[in-house]
């Protein structure tokens, strides 16, 4: 069994330990929650202050021009773009993650219907709000898409010639399954298949090599382990080859190729811009863009060797205790997982707000689901250490009140 | 003609004068662009340091229920309402203008597909990005829409039986001429044709009575004379009996009627909430939500009454001098105007650059208008008198360069 001491050996090793100081934590809390929105790092309320007081307050409207604020969209955009592998014109920040799986559904679809395909495939199991866009695609697109669910270990035999665009989560928002990006990204091409993959829950944690594997499409969040702040905009990618080729329905003044000549016919911009749709949210994406500074010097290697570190120390300090009732409910193989741990127990809500009183942020997701973020930046193992012996002891103690009224919790 | 002194008095006596001292202004700097990008609220710097360090930095995920940010496009959007005379429970704040536009659009085509009904009536001159969200509409959507264009003298010649969805900018962000909101209304109404505003150019600066009127359907900007901040989220309006009737393609988690049972099947909530999609940008509508305290206390009356002061003082200060090649564009008659008052002018362009360089904001729009928006919130009397005047200098000793690059404006 690991130690208190262990896990201070290895924090004293940690070659990411100084992280933690670039981020404004609260005292005296672990939090296990910064998969559903990431901790505020130092450098952002100064920005917003600047931003607010001075290129607001003082520029006015000519700070489109004199702060930039018209390239947000492609300046953030280019500083997510390593992190998943991606060049820098093949990202843009902008709207929410629902608003541009919507662009990129369409798009796509638009496309493949010439090849006479339209089915979105996907599986039932996706994060929910990904498939109200395709249920909102299909209700009322004129591309007329189908969808069909399949599970993931039955999503290459379902890849026949109807279906257009291959639609997942890279990591699944409830227990942490990771899809195969690659293989996955390959059977849909060798069917003549787009593939949307949505990166929320995996940029940040572990490398992405969009450009190398060709994956089509991609969209993202910017609050979660990108620490872009609440409601942060989202972000999109298209591959450079086929930006040209794709159109959608949310084409605003700002994908125009030239918005102000005030043209009453749209023309779209080339490259990625036409995916733009409205004018900028200048204070939420400054946010996002100074919280992505973080990242300038880290290596994502060593973050995906600490996140597993955590993981397994974790789990493996829970499961020591061989108590009943709580099962892991994330892949036992970390090749399968993103950066979340998660246990089903029939008690899973009151447990979990049992270890929010103790001090522990962790998360329930209906209907048994315990669910902790694991945010290599700025967590120690012993904070997981620590998380874990506090959960093991109200589990042991039966620490929980039955009772407690389930509230509603805003965390994806 | 009218003298500084005459101005000053008029200041003295301005009920509205004291809000003035709520905005924190560059000094010496004459701002006639609020209907481009509102001034600075004093209350906005500090309540937005409050939500990023407190609310997320301490509170982090917790705040989506302790700070109340789950309700926030409600409630902001409550704050709205009397400014355009609707329920607290008609408006919300959520998104783009442009992309709320679409989902009122796909909504309105959706019902009214049931009666034959399916051509978009605008005009030419709406604001180009609400032409785009139609054309991206008609390539895009089921209902096969088609767009139809008439001028606003003819647009009732034009309501027939094909006609599903009347959609205008209130005013006219070139020239601020103003549509009859009532009369096109009822008109439409007399046709079997909803109603889709853009208020962008007209909240905040005159009273308008959604329901009064009984308008369907609005959409509108935060970040004009709203002061809500630059690319602040827009505003959506739906008329209570509609809400229920209405279906809207994206439809995102934040509208479904239980957003955390994560159900994968989509159910619309009740109410307008069904009109969001994605999660909030908090950081974004709390500078808007902050900035709207401002009009608790304020008659938008007498917001009107100063407006058309101000632009009658703007206008004969400039015409009294008689100069040639300078032309007003904007609708002499206050009652089919908005807050802005244009010009045109040969070398509009180089004219507003010479007069940034004196001091005074205005913008330029394409290919010759020479814009002034004037918010009556924080523009002073003498504020237009000197503007006039440094105009005047400018066109009588032909102080312009028409050498000046053209340079991109993000200005509406």
């Amino acid at each position: 069994m690991i130690s208190r001491t262990d896990a201070e050996a290895l924090d004293r090793r940690d070659p990411l330990a100084h992280l933690r100081e670039q981020f404004l934590l609260p005292d005296g809390l672990i939090y296990l929650d910064g998969n559903s929105l990431g901790a505020l790092p130092k450098a952002v309320p100064g920005r917003i202050q600047q931003v607010v007081r001075h290129e607001w307050g003082q520029g006015l409207i000519r700070s489109w021009n004199e702060a930039r604020w018209m390239e947000l969209p492609q300046r953030v955009g280019a500083k997510i773009a390593p992190l998943i592998g991606a060049a820098a014109d093949e990202v843009i920040v902008t709207d929410s993650t629902s608003v541009n799986l919507f662009k990129l559904l369409a798009a796509a679809l638009a496309l493949q219907q010439r090849q006479g395909r339209r089915v979105i495939l996907s599986e039932r199991s996706n994060f929910p709000t990904d498939l109200y866009m395709a249920e909102g695609a299909r209700a009322f697109l004129a591309s007329r898409p189908e969808l069909r669910y399949a599970p993931a270990d039955r999503l290459v035999e379902n890849m026949t010639a109807e279906v257009a665009v291959l639609t997942l989560t890279h990591v699944d928002f409830r227990t942490g399954y990771r899809h195969d990006l690659e293989s996955l990204t390959a059977a849909a091409h060798r069917n003549g298949i787009l593939t949307l993959w949505d990166l929320s829950h995996s940029t940040g944690i572990l490398p992405i090599e969009l450009n190398r594997i060709g994956a089509d499409l991609a969209v993202g969040c910017g609050y979660k382990y990108l620490n872009g702040g609440p409601g942060a905009p989202a972000f999109l990618y298209v591959r450079r080859d086929l930006q040209d080729k794709l159109r959608q329905p949310l084409a605003g003044w700002m994908g125009h190729r030239d918005p102000f000549a005030f043209d009453p016919a749209y023309a779209p911009s080339g490259g990625i811009a036409r995916m733009l749709c409205g004018t900028p949210t200048v204070l939420s994406i400054v946010a996002l863009d100074a919280a992505l500074d973080l990242w300038r010097d880290i290596d994502l290697a060593e973050v995906r060797a600490k996140s597993v570190a955590l993981a397994g120390l974790f789990i493996s300090a829970i499961e020591a205790e061989g108590l009943a009732e709580i099962a892991l409910a994330s892949p036992r193989d970390p090749e399968r997982r993103g950066s979340q741990v998660c246990f089903r127990h029939p008690d899973a809500y009151a447990v979990v707000q049992a270890l929010i009183a103790a001090g522990v942020i962790g998360d329930f997701r209906t209907p048994d689901i315990m669910r902790f973020g694991l945010a290599p930046l700025y967590l120690r193992y012993v904070d997981v250490f620590e998380a874990a012996r506090r959960l093991v002891d109200i589990l042991r103690e039966r620490r929980w009140d039955r009772a407690e009224f389930r509230r509603r919790r805003a965390v994806t």
